[in-house]
């Protein structure tokens, strides 16, 4: 939850690139929680930037994405 | 630390792009510590690779140092 003054932003984009992946791929919540062994609930709430994502799971999340992970930080395939 | 069979690769990226820009910027743990708003301690844990970090603390680190969060999650510039 963003409070105070500063909005954080790169977990937002994190979400918006997570989400666009694994729309490029077709592949549910469900499916991508099975490729990183991580809970659909989490995909879910990771996706709607409710979650302060450790690095770790960046990797695991990149990886189930087939995508680097500096890529799923970055605008620039918006 | 390393453990078990995989090694969080991206977290030891970060450990090392972040002393790299630190070197950069001729800077000391305790002034990026400043800029942060992050303890001395913690940065030190960072830049061994022993903490997860969370995406919103890359941000804030990212900021400190001048540069976009996913250059700390790259290795062109190493």
């Amino acid at each position: 939850m963003a409070t105070r003054s500063t909005v954080p932003k790169l977990r937002l984009l994190l979400a918006r690139r997570i989400r666009a992946e694994r729309g490029r791929l077709g592949i549910s919540q469900e499916e991508l929680a099975e490729r990183t062994g991580l809970h659909r609930t989490y995909i879910g709430s990771v996706e709607r930037g409710e979650r302060n994502v450790s690095i770790d799971n960046v990797e695991r999340i990149a990886r189930g994405l087939g995508v680097q992970p500096q890529e799923l930080l970055s605008d620039e395939g918006k």
